[in-house]
């Protein structure tokens, strides 16, 4: 393997440095590893647009409001580095949690409003664990192009928020959601639904279709948009339906009536599994 | 003068960005203007110590807790940069209140107990402010070096954890507070006192001194050094005494018997004025 993989962050800042030394710009793909397709687009995108693609993987304790997601969380890093290699990533940095929280962390970032309502709202101090820990991997590996996917699109509105407001020098460049041929988006949690849990997976993709195709069709009354999509997955069992709204890309307020784009984001249950998704319709 | 004087962040970061091609080291002296002999400590510190340094000069309204201490914080630009320019600062940046908050600024960083303590329960939300515009300072102007005066010392162990906690690639300098010949800790604020309460300020650093002597004589009770310490002062009727404690250096958790450093610390009020002082006391 020609792939770097470092644990240290002395070590990290230390190639990132000599990588700048070289005249190269720096891509860095923050992940918690169990790497997929979606993960991929990402890498690839940073490998055709920066010199030096740092990878990270690390499982962040931070930013897991049930300790039994942390604990289930899959992980296995010899394949994930194996992954990283065959994209052309230069460096993995996986630090292990006493390399990035050696002694009692008191310091936290927040963006309010947007910390706080839909994923915010049902996975408390989640996304304070996100932008704190990516505030550090901002300080750790210092890039220029950063990569987040629209998957968790929520996560990218706290991020780029968080850029903006601290003016951290780095661009955060958003990357399409990467499905499977049947729609589903990819996330390593899809490796623990059930097989029949999986066959029915794809309908919440499909829902989130039927709010844009009301959108397209010109509709314009969120509750109508809601309404349709929730009754896609409600006639499915599969589904325990936790949120499902039309909201500002930007900010995540609610929309009340569509007047410009807006994202369509909703998490659901399938037995113990949480998955989220979204699609951006954009109105002319 | 040879003083660069800038305001806004893409010109500061281009001044940077030359200064480091030219293989300099980039000192950073954060203030908020009306500059005066303590501040001139911090900056002869960093002219000593890197290649190129820049002074900001913002007074930042999200740290003041109080809108008419904010109205009355002395603002002089023109004499500020002539002080810069003697003391042989590079660049003096000095955005307006747009520059740095040019949209509705949803993110904060926060140091939890260190920012409610002492100082920030007396004065809610000024650490956050604080610790939320050196942040974004540190990612305006890289340095390797930024100088705090000890005088400020809770705001000095805010800046410190935060640094650590959020992996902040600069070294935070602590430099020690410069006094008047009478004791009197410099201030900005001093100049708002009357002839009468001027007199009587330094009474504020004999108190702590009054401490450090009592420790030094080998007591040991936080109580018994806090109580002559504050009889020093309850003599004078000019002083309203906000707090005195002696706390833990880097935490700023109280110690009730001296077993190591300490440092005492202390608020009062001279009429409208607020002044705070400290002493650090190294325990063998």
């Amino acid at each position: 393997m020609s792939i770097t993989l470092v644990q240290t962050i002395q070590e990290v800042r230390a190639n990132i440095a000599a990588a700048r030394k070289r005249g190269l710009t720096i891509g860095l793909v923050p992940t918690m590893g169990a790497l997929h397709a979606g993960h991929g687009a990402l890498k690839r995108r940073a490998r055709a647009e920066t010199g030096y693609v740092v990878a990270t993987i690390f499982v962040n304790p931070t930013q897991f409001d049930r300790p039994d997601d942390f604990q289930k969380y899959p992980r296995d890093l010899d394949t994930d580095v194996a992954f990283c290699d065959r994209l052309g990533v230069d460096a993995v940095f996986a630090p292990d949690a006493t390399e990035m929280y050696p002694g009692e962390v008191l310091t936290s970032v927040a963006v309010s409003g947007l910390c706080t309502r839909l994923e915010g709202e049902f996975r408390p101090g989640h996304f304070r664990g996100v932008a704190t820990v990516v505030a550090k991997l901002f300080n750790i590996v210092p890039a220029d192009r950063a990569y987040f996917g629209e998957k968790d699109a929520q996560q990218l509105a706290v991020i780029q928020k968080m850029v903006a407001d601290l003016n951290f020098p780095v661009t955060i460049v958003p990357v399409p959601t990467v499905r499977e041929p049947d729609g589903l988006a990819m996330s390593s949690r899809n490796q623990r639904l059930t097989p029949e849990q999986r066959r029915a997976a794809p309908v919440l993709y499909q829902a989130l279709c039927e709010g844009e195709r009301l959108i397209r069709s010109g509709v314009r009354s969120a509750a109508e948009i809601k309404q349709a999509a929730m009754a896609r997955m409600s006639r499915n069992p599969a589904f325990r339906i936790q949120y499902l709204e039309a909201v500002d890309p930007a900010t995540f307020q609610p929309v009340e009536i569509v007047t410009g784009d807006v994202r369509i984001v909703a998490a659901v249950w399938m037995g113990d599994v949480r998955l989220i998704d979204n699609v951006l319709v954009a109105v002319r």
